[in-house]
């Protein structure tokens, strides 16, 4: 029997209503041959700057995706048969080929997901596979993409080029060399791929390697950490680091949001024992390493309304929910679970004090959805200095994507969002999720157009924002300023464009 | 270049689908001329008592209306550019026509939003107005505003009468003399223009101003407030006076749902320590006053299950995030952000107590929306005397609207809504409002008809239900009891209609 | 006039758009016929082993339905007049067509609702009424069920058969004598009607009843309960028991989900407390009781991962909401009320230790929708022993099914769902619940195939996967296993099946 076919249809993941998709169709037009504006990802730089050759389909495609894994481990596929490295160095499948096999001889479990319709786009126009994943055609189907990894134009600066990516932000531990960023821009990719700072092992002092972190800052930034001043002022110079290598942004993932400020004394106070405690002293209390996380977000507030870098944060995943899995296999396996998300409170000191600084950019995500109409919006539609990010992790799927739009719009309209952010490690899933996400905001532009909400001219030039301008305005660095917490209100810069 | 008509099609807001569309169109039909019953607004009833003509487009349109002003400051317009005053009396742009060509520079920020629904439905039904706003076309749009507000015809009462509203409610603190009611009332208005009881002021004990009011309170109430009992009988008076001038409804917006009564002993002493705590005595500790504030909203039940007042809570909303904001600016500019609601806990010593009675009725509101099909619907589908209010404040939106619809209807029913409830101070949305609400439960009843979940004449019914039926039941003043909390379990009193 | 016709259409709750309606007709043929599989339900077994004619229409459809009597109470009719019991033996309506009559003339309060639904599909289905029910039709539809319910092929095996239920899991006490199940196996009904085990009141040391139900504990196992070892080898005595009489699960509806183990010492410590309180001691603190009730909780996961019963857990119900009417009308009148429910944290003790066990098997059900996409769908989706249940109560309705695929699917696809369970305790709404479910799902899957996102012939394969195997396989009795916590990370057995 000839396996049944893979093949991406013009109209996937358009308004089933015909005259909505005619309409979607036309928007659609519109943006899917624009740049990829990628300004929030976790492909390792050190890919690029190699630019070897993939090594093989399982390991560039099955191995390192956390969705990928976790779906088969949730229907009974151990992790040693997907050939996922254990932390002490324990057996696991390393035949590629029998990874892949075991892969896709469980195709059926991704039906409806985000995960098939990313990867069929990567079969399909990535490695030119054209039949449909299976026990059957698992062989033929390695062989394809064997066969295109091998070839020059699958190299990882080759498939960026191919793929448009005009901007490629990567995700970077604060005290990274960005060596790799150097050499990347010493080829003449410095505005193409672009650094992001990463501070959270930092900012966690009851963390068990924090002390060795410390130590990497003192070592990376040349600034003594003996004290609360001392810590931050190395928190500065790595952020200026980061800024000369072309960095847009920061990234701040906390299990909350809070952000309360505490006093220097307190700082200091804190710390100092967190010094003592990696010396051998009694640990920091919980509550009060909690404390100092929430006063850190302010600092980074703080700090990014000075020097301009746009500050990320997602909140509410709570990591390493099998902390035996993470023992075993270390983090970032799919045992990540989302808990209830608050913003209002916790937000409010930062937007007090930012919310209204022309310097001051905060992006926010959430994979609460309950926080987009009842929290988000509302709070992106008041502030200028607060934008939505784009429906993060679980959520950046067909529906995921509609609701978000349906949700927040009304309140926060569009230009209150940073329009789409693809939050992938998955490299050559990167365009998958941008045709993704213009697709969805095709339709749902379609929509307002079918119900005479918008003009076709509106939609269409809103697709475009989305798409493309959108990110590339929300991630510009701001313009600093010395104007002081609150000073703005009432009269923060125009931002306002003249639209005809 | 022309520039782009600004139109009202015949079936906005109707669904995509063309065969739910057309029942959708028949269904509108029933409902498009009915009389608007406007429950719950924040008209100012000052200015149809007056009944002057409006200044001009920027302050009748652009600078009091919060969901407007918030979408431009969002995106770096500031307050002064858009003539909202400062309290301390500080320097704004007084030009009108400034103020306007700013607002209609940034038509695009409003696309997708509610709020532009609204206006192009002011923009071409009430004032006549055929392009699209823009820098470009500002100045003519103001001019045709301009124009037709110098007529009478476009004076308030004038308009009232052309928007076919049946029936109009106000809010008015506690301590409101009903002046303007009474002049309205003896103009013939007694029954279309009628106060609504709003006390929270006064049941936060621990607010700066709340001396100030009591002293008011017993001015108007002409009850000397020396004790709780005094405080009770002075709000009773009140509401009396309320009554007297037509009045249906109180009002409460709290930041909690909670209805937990305490023991006459404890109000007194907290209502003691209020009184010295405004004569110089130590403050009331904030814990105590919102323990006395949920003891009041038990109160209120207590007061309305005996006058008949219907009782609205809307909970669930942290006003004035930003106090700088409201320091400058005053309250009631876009700063007031929802928090996660609660209500099963909160509303079980109300419900326990006078749930089942049949001289009283709460309308509960949220702007969180994970409560509709969680907590509401299951309330209001079980107690006589909960009505589900409509969608509120952020979500009075075409999706809002729907979302509502979906999420109620399963366990609550169409009867146990209040129907449509607008809740603006924008006199002139008035209409719009509630033509929308029309057409999304329209659409929401034709895609029951074509999915054949209901029938097309049931249909027709409930469409005549929601816009004018329900709304004019829900308000209507519940016939006094004195059966006490609980003696109607299991007997209350049917209200169920006779239906063929 | 003639009263309007009771007809169900063949399309009825498909999608409304004529191409994704084509598609989902076509999807529907493939389950319609079905058996049905119904692994979670509330029938009285003795009902059905005693085989007895129904009584009335009165008392088979309106006087047992929650759902029903809590619209109509909502709406004013009083628990009397619709025949429902007094604890106090009180008066109520005992005229079963004066019951019918009061219901018949509230028709219209379940427009758009699932009970109206369900309800249409038994007076057409199960008794051939033709026409709609009102004040008018009453009678004669009265008379028109009263005469089927005479006839033999309305007796409750007959339409067990006729229904074609494969297998019904009926709900029962831990202390159940379970001589009705024997009964009705010796009659050859083992593999089709099989007891739950429900021990949720066992486990609420602070319940009034509590000592009661634990002599009744002893008497049926024969394991005095003098400790909490005697208390926990009673429960596993009883279990056996179940499996004995063909169980397939336990059965747990807790007001929360947490399930943190307390140390042996002190579980034996709270057994000895309360069987002190039993005999006059003081009582069990109430947080005690909750934290035993989850202790509890983990010991049931215990249990279920060595005798492989699965486990079924539904937090998150306020019961007897109204504790007056639970007074004089007793319990599950409609008066039991969602709250807020948590998982990711609640079920991390349980899932840590059993999550990866092979012989563990957990099915989570909410009526908090919230947390399908935050919480329930990304821990199925990475746990194999964590299965979601269909939407459940207040969630089970054309909507809500629909909202719960869409929430769900992208994080956990269909693999990790259990298909639809039906959760009834109205007979002969059996039916009518999976008819919706498979037409709801077979909408849903239309919409992925028109968009391109799942090819049809695995739409057909999924169909019945959701109808049918899903369910026999969520609910198959696990093997057994001696392997301890934790030991089957990252190994463990595979239950992925082979598709082509």
């Amino acid at each position: 029997m000839t396996p049944p076919a893979l093949t991406l249809h013009p109209d996937r993941a358009l308004p089933a209503d015909p005259g909505t998709r005619a309409v979607a169709r036309e928007i659609l037009a519109a943006t899917l041959d624009l740049p990829i504006v990628s300004m929030h990802g976790h492909v390792d730089v050190d890919v690029l700057e190699r630019d070897e050759p993939f090594s093989d389909p399982a390991r560039l495609l099955v191995v390192p995706d956390h969705y990928l894994v976790r779906m088969l481990v949730s229907q009974g596929v151990p992790h040693a048969a997907l050939g996922v490295p254990r932390l002490d160095g324990g057996p696991v499948e390393t035949d590629p080929r029998a990874v892949w096999r075991t892969f896709a001889s469980h195709w059926h479990l991704f039906r409806g997901t985000p995960t098939r319709y990313w990867l069929e786009h990567v079969l399909v126009e990535v490695f030119g596979v054209d039949v449909r994943p299976s026990a059957e055609t698992a062989d033929a189907v390695y062989d394809r993409i064997a066969e295109a990894l091998d070839r020059p134009d699958h190299r990882p600066l080759a498939l960026f080029d191919r793929f448009g990516i005009e901007i490629l932000a990567t995700t970077d531990h604060a005290t990274a060399t960005l060596d790799d960023h150097a050499a990347l821009a010493a080829r003449g990719y410095r505005d193409r791929i672009v650094p992001t700072f990463r501070p959270d092992a930092l900012l966690r002092i009851d963390r068990p390697g924090w002390s060795g972190d410390v130590a990497l800052l003192e070592e990376r930034s040349g600034v003594p950490v003996t004290s609360y001043r001392g810590f931050v002022a190395a928190l500065e110079q790595r952020r200026a680091a980061f800024l000369e290598r072309g960095a847009r942004a920061t990234d701040h993932g906390h299990l909350g949001a809070d952000t309360t400020p505490m006093d220097d004394a307190s700082a200091e106070r804190l710390v100092t024992s967190a010094l003592r405690a990696a010396a051998g002293g009694p640990p920091v209390d919980a509550a009060d390493a909690r404390a100092f996380e929430a006063h850190m977000l302010f600092q980074m507030a703080r700090m990014s309304s000075e020097d301009g870098l746009v500050m990320q944060l997602h909140p509410g995943v709570l990591r390493d929910h099998d902390r035996t899995a993470a023992a075993v296999l270390g983090p970032d396996l799919g045992y990540d679970i989302p808990v209830a998300a608050e913003f209002t409170r916790a937000l409010r000191p930062v937007l007090e004090a930012f919310g209204h600084h022309p310097g001051f950019r905060m992006v926010a995500f959430t994979v609460d959805e309950d926080t987009y109409s009842r929290e988000l919006a509302p709070l992106a539609g008041v502030y200028p200095a607060l934008r939505l990010g784009a429906p993060w992790w679980f959520l950046d799927t067909p529906d995921g994507l509609r609701r978000y739009r349906e949700a927040v719009t009304d309140t926060a309209g569009f230009a209150n969002t940073t329009g789409f952010v693809d939050d992938t490690r998955a490299f050559c899933s990167i365009p998958a999720r941008h045709d993704l996400a213009r697709r969805v905001d095709a339709g749902y532009l379609a929509r307002l157009v079918v119900e005479h909400r918008l003009d076709l001219d509106e939609a269409l030039d809103t697709a475009v924002d989305l798409a493309y301008r959108f990110p590339r305005e929300a991630y510009a660095r701001r313009a600093g300023s010395a104007t002081g917490p609150g000073a703005t209100v009432p009269e923060p810069v125009s931002r306002g464009r003249e639209h005809a």
